[in-house]
């Protein structure tokens, strides 16, 4: 489902403006100079995990390829260059044909990464390539970030269900690559509206506050719910007390009351009482669904409650706090002359501090043991040796410019659930730690 | 300028998609309940501030306008909702013609807030106003995040100018959003073109590393820059060794260089050895920009050092720790009847824990002592008193439905001057304390 075919730009048609700007200005001086059609290489990569993550999660690579298909400068985009007087008029005739003619490798979404892990190889002119800088790390940095706390949140509710519920604590359109981040990341739901027309996401929703204070009292507003939208209908049952809430809720939904929601208080504590009165009320099937600033923690923390679903919020938006990435994207190889045919040799920046980077074309693999556990994330320069073993973790994504690995959402949903379950257990503690896996250079 | 009158949809032409899906599941259980037009008042507030900050900012008003304005359902929309079964027919139809008839106040953008502060009241129908819920928390939580981090990051640099370069370590809209807001907390320009043309925020680039590394030599990548960009470019110095790269920019540029960029390293230290040598190659007036993960205690840790502008990117757009505030919508007032005559009257949640909220429709003003500083936030229920002399810090925003409240986005930036100049000095301390105002019930 792609939101333009359905007439609904939720997404922007053009992402070439998602860009800083010095981009548009080195490509001037490159256009100038002669170097802009040197074959260049760019690679995203992090030099570290989050503090005490044991591994990341990629995701938004789907995103990525709508991304640089959609990266076209229309005339208002470069009436807008032109009035402002960020680049020359013959930067202006270039950009006004730019299309991606290049070729992108990378990890797949879903796939889980590890410093130095070469997540995404973009590869063409250097003037192609660099103006993708941008809005590739946003989507990446972003997406990424959301995934990696949804995949822990999933581990820490060991199969219960999980609801995504964070749009009013983010940014309305960073809300929606939320919901799909989460999706990737094993939650199974979204009550945001646009995630679910965008991208397919099955959307669900409970009831507020406000719908039971709007009502002479809790019964009727228990009674207009039902009434409206059926018994299987979810309740919430803390805006007064909440034994007398769920005694009415039974009431008038019967046994068939599909769940009722925990908002506040000692959630352990109230999902306990109120498993039982529901149980005494023969309400045996009826669930519990509970939220209220949970992270994955207090998810954790509520595994021995009789919970059935965790609606998760703000910690999901925000990433569990760490709402970004590191991922950087850098020049890695080029070519030493403007000859089409030279081939990239490496380049690395030696500077000050912690900032230098691996120069060259790298390829990544992992390993494992004899027991089929990963134990290593092997990261490799130039040629993948003939007689590599290990599984190779960059699959094509862009071709000439044309993209060619579009899939499903549940494609990078399943392929994350696998990715974790190869490996050791230790990744899935939720404690601070070392990455599982060491990167080794081959 | 407003992106749709310039054709390219930056922003999302509706915005009623940008809703958790039980505002709409509710809308049709009061639909048939009848009480979907009790006269109803909303109110965002927030409980508290963020971990030791001091003062909160309102930005991303201007933006609930365009949301609220933009706030309809289209056939593709209702299509939507029609085909997953969201909503009954009724509803779909009641939605059809949906357009906000109520009225919005609020503090004014660029204002303060402290804990309880009535930031918005939304007034009309239930059913009209609880749909706006989700998108306006989402415009709020993330905006006012945004602006409160540029604020201490403002008041850290002490006037030197700051440069909000974050686009790519967040989701690429929200940091349109994020550089708007920096803007209204004093930021003075942003590197992402989308914000330039959407806002007219003004724009600014330097160059990258991997500029320097398409060239054979610095030297060949200065040349090309200065050529193509002239002597008031802006040169990265620290792809190599500093001190040569110093060396060659003035010989290339000449005095006339307009900046260099330093990235890594110790940013105190080589900037006192950066101005040093600019000093002895007579660069006098050439500017020094730093960069380099950058927050508030980064930025004040330099007031000693030769610097003429920050860039700041991860910690801008992730509101230096925090990333979005706790702002909630809720129902404080109702209709006793569903007579349309009948007057709100106060509701609230007595529920476990800390969650409870204050009834009915407040008002705010801002208590000064005999020197003019702000000693309190004032707030009351329902009539102004009319003897009141305090400040009121609430303006109408929206009448009717008509928005009659527009302004350009400096007026936003101005009026945060002049709100943080009304505080108390110690507002400015970047250490974690207490709110500044303490919050008083008239």
């Amino acid at each position: 489902m792609n939101a333009a075919d359905l007439g609904l730009p939720v997404d922007v048609p053009s992402t070439a403006l998602f860009t800083d700007q010095y981009e548009l200005t080195m490509l001037q001086a490159a256009l100038k100079s002669g170097t802009a059609d040197r074959r260049s290489v760019f690679e995203v990569f992090t030099r570290r995990l989050p503090d005490g993550r044991r591994y990341g999660v990629v995701a938004g690579t789907g995103r990525v390829l709508d991304a640089v298909e959609n990266f076209r400068f229309d005339a208002d985009v470069l009436g807008f260059l032109r009035e402002q007087r960020i680049v020359d008029e013959p930067t202006l005739e270039w950009l006004a044909s730019y299309r991606f003619s290049g070729d992108i490798w990378g990890y797949p979404e879903g796939e889980v990464y590890f410093p130095g892990s070469p997540i995404l190889r973009v590869e063409g002119t250097f003037a192609e390539c660099v103006l993708l800088e941008t809005v590739i790390l946003s989507i990446l940095n972003h997406d990424s970030a959301i995934a990696a706390a949804a995949s822990r949140m999933s581990v820490a509710a060991g199969g219960r269900r999980l609801i995504e519920m964070g749009a009013r604590r983010t940014h309305e359109l960073s809300a929606v690559a939320a919901s799909r981040a989460a999706y990737v990341g094993g939650f199974n739901s979204t009550s945001d509206l646009a995630a679910g027309f965008r991208y397919a996401i099955p959307t669900v929703g409970t009831s507020a506050h406000a719908f039971t204070l709007l009502h002479d009292s809790e019964r009727d507003a228990f009674q207009a719910q039902v009434d409206s939208l059926g018994r299987g209908t979810t309740l919430l049952v803390d805006t007064y007390d909440v034994t007398e809430a769920v005694r009415t809720a039974v009431e008038i939904a019967g046994p068939e009351l599909g769940a009722v929601r925990i908002d506040s208080g000692d959630l352990l504590l109230v999902a306990h009482r109120v498993r039982q009165q529901l149980d005494e009320l023969g309400a045996v099937n009826t669930k519990i669904v509970v939220t209220s600033d949970l992270d994955e923690y207090a998810i954790a923390s509520l595994a021995a409650a009789p919970v059935d679903a965790y609606g998760v919020g703000t910690q999901l938006v925000i990433g569990s706090g760490h709402p970004t990435c590191s991922m950087v994207y850098k020049l890695v190889a080029r070519a030493q002359s403007d000859d089409p045919k030279a081939p990239p040799l490496p380049v690395a920046k030696k500077s000050l501090g912690a900032k230098s980077s691996v120069g060259g074309r790298k390829w990544a693999a992992r390993r494992v043991d004899a027991y089929g556990v990963a134990e290593a994330e092997v990261i490799g320069l130039d040629t993948v040796p003939s007689d590599l073993v290990d599984r190779q973790l960059q699959v094509e994504l862009v071709k000439g410019g044309e993209i060619v690995a579009r899939e499903p959402l549940d494609a990078a949903r399943e392929r994350h659930v696998a990715a974790l379950a190869g490996l050791p257990m230790s990744a899935m503690q939720l404690s601070k730690g070392e990455p599982v896996l060491p990167t080794e250079y081959a």
